[in-house]
């Protein structure tokens, strides 16, 4: 019997073949997409649905991709000739809230939005905030160990996951992890999970740690500063002075005028790069303040609001940057981090490539972390020779400047190429051993983040 | 050539075998001791006398046990017949304290006391925090994936690890992790390693991720309760409340009394049981304000005080909880952790596991985090088996609670044959699969953790 026979005999109607579900798994939010299409798109509801598509899978050699909201930026959620596509998008449940407890246990489907929707009513959120948060899901962040915005306060997907249910190439159900604080049982497969990619099984749940709404008010302070290496300059001088601020997003002048013209705003000054700083908590104000005394210091031009609507409104500019991009031609979303000290040192290199490649290169910076999004914006589906060069001069500056590839959007397809060069060759054929342990017949999302060719 | 003869041709005067220093090995500060005496102790200075230690014992197919300062409590690194103990103790030097990016890179052999003394020069430090931070390592806690009692604020040492450097089984070097605060490339080898327990490797070198000192007073606030479950309840309370302590510890009524005598203070009110809570940054003053309300709401007798030394001298009472068991006999310290909620309902099964094996088991618990040391104390250094059959009580207990066998002591050898029920026969075949492939003729730490055999 065939796959696809297979596929319909166990799941019936939660197989598709329609040419537009076979065609939207093909490609993610970077908009590259894989080479044909895949065999049918397996719309799982339950657990074990799951479980039946990966025996089938395991019986018949048949490689799976796993799927969330396809929001991701490395296509590693790309699926082509010959593959199943294992979609969680229906698996949406919330089983526990535990206000008493600090934790959330919830199916992978679920948006990061609705999520903390429905957690706001108990005085709680899960701190994961991507600029995609409104479109990408539990699971998907978990895959992808996600960043976002509040990192540097408030950690990444890692630090907010205690557990993981997670179904084994073989059909095979674990659970991983804790719903305790602590536990030190063994190997902490759950940090493994995190950020695998669908190499190493599929999450079907989750154990959340989640926090208390921040209480009091958020501030906001821009800063408009003649140049992005000023710019980036200041925000390193405010993490050097031990203030913490909640968000601290960079935009150089590229970005801000391609945002400016989505939104049909003024024209911002031309060359100027700005920085959008939100405090919370008990001291929000006075860290305002004192941010405010360092960037002025800095010659940036300084604004402070005490309104949460305004900081949003504010913020709304940068969390426009991708749909701004996207409006340009078809973007490869670089996506490096480097140690917070050398911010000003990476955007040397990234205007030393803007001259030696000719092209511009719109950037925008999660600046408190240290993690850069240099955007490169082409026509057509295919990347083309002379950015990939740029980008790899791109890689090769923020590895030397102490940092790496991708600090929150992952290696995918288009980064694994790349990969060996940071993990070094022995630490690379290490991971592909601990990979082939969870998945020794190569099946799950086979190509991806460890595939040697590129 | 014999083991012994090529490691003292390659590490000379490194190499100590004598007998003080080979029974010093066989045992940890869990009283518990291995049998038989190693074969020598390798003192490493550097790098390379790890790895040429490695070198020899894969050659040789000789066991190995890395040992810090010997203050664990599970026997995960205490050395036996045939066995190289490889030391680090001596390799304490701090390559680089960056407060521009929060973080600090080391060598494994620092005391975690030591090295907050020189990071508090720049205004930082490095949150974790056991009860032995005073005496043991910084490798040491990362080896344990240590916690302590500032956990539910601070994190535990995954969230406080940026990357390690590991020499494998084979002596090969490899540098997992980043400098940055983001990096997701391929599989998240830094917090496997967090943990290990010295089944993967050797930890050499460590980045780790610092805080700020936390500026402003620090509040105490301890309260009274007429019995140790009125105190368990009166601190789920708190953090169901959605205040933050930075420490919140309980001591039951035989805890007490212990310390109390150890240390030459008035004996305690028969029965009673004590919390000791400290707040601390910018929100001290009104969250202890806050928890006293709650306390005095459970009938606790509630002091709250304001001074940093009174506050110091206080909690002095529950770091003494090891020494004053210890004075008793031998002790076997259990480790359990649950969610917070549950701790009411842990101490009901301690006193019933308490009147059933007719044998008091004093308890301190970290409440912020719901991790509970019950104490068995004994003479002689073998565990007597109803103690054992004590212990396994409170393990099924906590693991029926939603909780784990060991929330920051890990396993060693002392909890091995509790740890299948407690990961599953898959997951427990799946992490002796991924350790193989660290170390695939099983020569690190061999029975300990994954051993079958108890």
């Amino acid at each position: 019997m065939s796959v696809l026979s297979l596929l319909r005999e166990s799941l019936g109607a939660l197989v598709a073949t329609d040419a537009a579900s076979l065609e939207e798994a093909r490609a993610d939010r970077s908009g590259h997409a894989a080479t044909g299409r895949p065999l049918a798109v397996v719309h799982a509801e339950r657990v074990e649905h799951v479980q039946q598509v990966m025996r089938i899978a395991t019986a018949t050699r048949t490689p799976v991709v796993v799927r969330g909201a396809g929001t991701g930026l490395a296509g590693a959620a790309n699926a082509g000739t010959g593959e199943i596509v294992l979609s969680l998008r229906r698996m949406t449940a919330i089983h526990e809230i535990r206000p008493d407890d600090l934790l959330a246990v919830v199916e992978p489907g679920i948006l990061n939005a609705d999520l903390n929707t429905e957690l706001a009513d108990h005085g709680l959120w899960w701190p994961p905030d991507p600029a995609s948060r409104d479109i990408s899901t539990v699971g998907g962040n978990i895959a992808t160990g996600a960043g976002g915005l509040l990192c540097a306060k408030y950690g990444v997907v890692r630090d907010a996951v205690l557990g993981v249910d997670l179904v084994l190439a073989d059909g095979r159900l674990l659970h991983l992890g804790h719903r305790s604080v602590k536990g030190v049982t063994g190997l902490d497969l759950t940090a493994l999970v995190v950020g695998s990619e669908g190499t190493l099984g599929v999450v079907v749940g989750a154990t959340l740690k989640l926090r208390r709404l921040v209480p009091g008010e958020t501030c906001t302070v821009t800063a408009t500063f003649p140049g992005v290496r000023a710019a980036a300059a200041a925000s390193a001088a405010v993490t050097a002075a031990g203030v913490q601020p909640a968000i601290m997003e960079l935009m150089d002048a590229a970005s801000l005028a391609a945002v400016h013209a989505l939104l049909d705003l003024p024209a911002p000054t031309p060359g100027a790069a700005q920085l959008t700083i939100q405090t919370d908590g008990p001291a929000a104000r006075s860290e305002a303040d004192a941010i405010a005394a360092i960037l002025q210091a800095h010659d940036g031009v300084t604004v402070v609001s005490h309104d949460r609507e305004e900081g949003e409104r504010l913020l709304a500019i940068r969390r426009s940057m991708h749909p701004a991009m996207a409006s340009l031609g078809t973007t490869l979303i670089e996506d490096v981090s480097v140690p917070r000290s050398a911010m000003p040192a990476m955007f040397d290199e990234i205007a030393r490539i803007e001259r030696e490649y000719g092209i511009p290169i719109p950037t925008v910076a999660h600046a408190g972390d240290g993690n850069l999004h240099p955007n490169f914006v082409f026509e057509g589906t295919e990347t083309p020779p002379h950015v990939w060069a740029a980008a790899d001069e791109l890689f090769r500056a923020a590895i030397r400047l102490g940092g790496t590839l991708t600090g929150e959007h992952g290696i995918g397809v288009l980064k694994r190429r790349w990969l060996a060069d940071e993990l070094g060759d022995d630490q690379w054929q290490l991971q592909r051993q601990i990979a082939a342990v969870f998945d020794p017949l190569g099946i799950l999302n086979p190509g991806k983040v460890f595939s040697p060719d590129a």
